[in-house]
């Protein structure tokens, strides 16, 4: 399974990933599931992948693959607005799809490959986008700030609790990492490494970029802290009456 | 959907369910989930319905029926211990499965009702069950301390992160609002009013009992004081660094 967060603010973006894969108990590892198109003072955008691992890894490289081609047109570095981008994405994702589709059928299986995209292209405020297998896709906005992916409830509750517009980046990244802690505590299939971007309005380049690695001391403070935080609130908690 | 939680501890039992059953988005009810079988001084159970309504009322019903057959025995008055007593309700849960399941099969439904069931009977310390639709059933203890079924995922974390065996009935029942607060906040197939019961060891009898209302004071002072101080923890929590 897979735990992927987009989060669209005032101030930004924070987006993460976690990095497990599987087919089973007994076949799992490890792949970053956080691609990055980036050129400073142009566009600065993160694609988080969800979905089968062969479909998501071959729509990113078909994304590169074309941007090297002179003759296709637009491209991931050529695209001058997100929806340009992600209409690009959903392309690739129904092109992959129609290809591996109907061997995927013939095991029972469904073709699926979904992407949050959140980034700044030069001339347009940062935008959040979700694609779905089918290669449709939405924009956050207009009371849906956030996007999860994958093994999405057990972190939902406090995103729904902590995150309007105006929270800071800086809230809203701690706020994602205790989200990725509670789905790590209660579900085996989302684990770190958990790799994190903070894009901050205007900046059109990643320089607040984090991977945490299994035991990363920063993370294990800030599960501990918060787990103890929230056991004071308990104390604090009115008891209930009968 | 439903929510339904059961926690042992080592100071008796916490279980709480919602009222919320629906059809469809544009076929939703109220029905209490929260059975109850209550002699004083010699037993005290409850028990928490999920799945299909006309299945987990019928069993019940079934229970109660085969309680005034004075032919039907042991029954749930007459059942010497809590295993004794979940094997009645499995009996009954496939008795009802076998007449239901063929029909359902016929609009590819499946038959599905299960329960937690927390209680004690006179002999015994307190236990907590949790059947299956098939009519199997797990206790709890030896490393896992609680159930939930339904729409379990949201308010997984907060149990995971505060209950252990030790943990006092009060900061416990706090818990469990706080994660049906959660589960309500992220999905609208569970809903007020709440049942809640607190147990303590050895009194064989439910003098804490409490439904919430839509709009209860106390419940929403609680989700207030709560959603504030994971705030104030937020603010406690230190920055990322990049």
């Amino acid at each position: 399974m897979t735990y992927c967060v987009g989060i669209l603010l005032k101030d930004g973006l924070v987006m993460a990933s976690d990095s497990r894969t599987h087919a089973g108990v007994d076949n799992f590892a490890q792949f970053c599931k956080m691609s990055v198109f980036e050129r400073e003072g142009e566009r600065a955008i993160v694609l988080l992948s969800s979905g089968n691992l062969a479909g998501t890894q071959a729509v990113i490289t078909t994304l590169k693959q074309r941007a090297n081609d002179e003759s296709s047109k637009p491209n991931v570095w050529t695209a001058t607005t997100m929806f340009d981008f992600v209409t690009l994405v959903a392309d690739a994702v129904r092109d992959i799809g129609s290809r591996d589709a109907p061997h995927l059928e013939k095991s029972d299986l469904k073709f699926d490959a979904s992407f949050i995209i959140g980034g700044q292209i030069k001339g347009e405020a940062p935008r959040l986008f979700r694609t779905y297998a089918e290669g449709n896709f939405i924009e956050a906005g207009g009371g849906t700030q956030f996007f999860q992916t994958g093994e999405a409830k057990y972190g939902k509750p406090i995103i729904d609790r902590v995150i309007t517009p105006e929270t800071s980046l800086s809230d809203a990244t701690k706020c994602v990492l205790v989200s990725f802690d509670s789905t790590m505590r209660s579900n085996l299939s989302v684990a770190m490494p958990i790799d994190l971007v903070q894009y901050e309005n205007d900046q059109l380049k990643l320089s607040r970029r984090r991977r945490f690695e299994i035991g990363d001391p920063d993370f294990s403070s800030l599960s501990r802290t918060w787990s103890e935080g929230v056991r004071s609130v308990f104390r604090q908690l009115p008891d209930v009456r009968w």
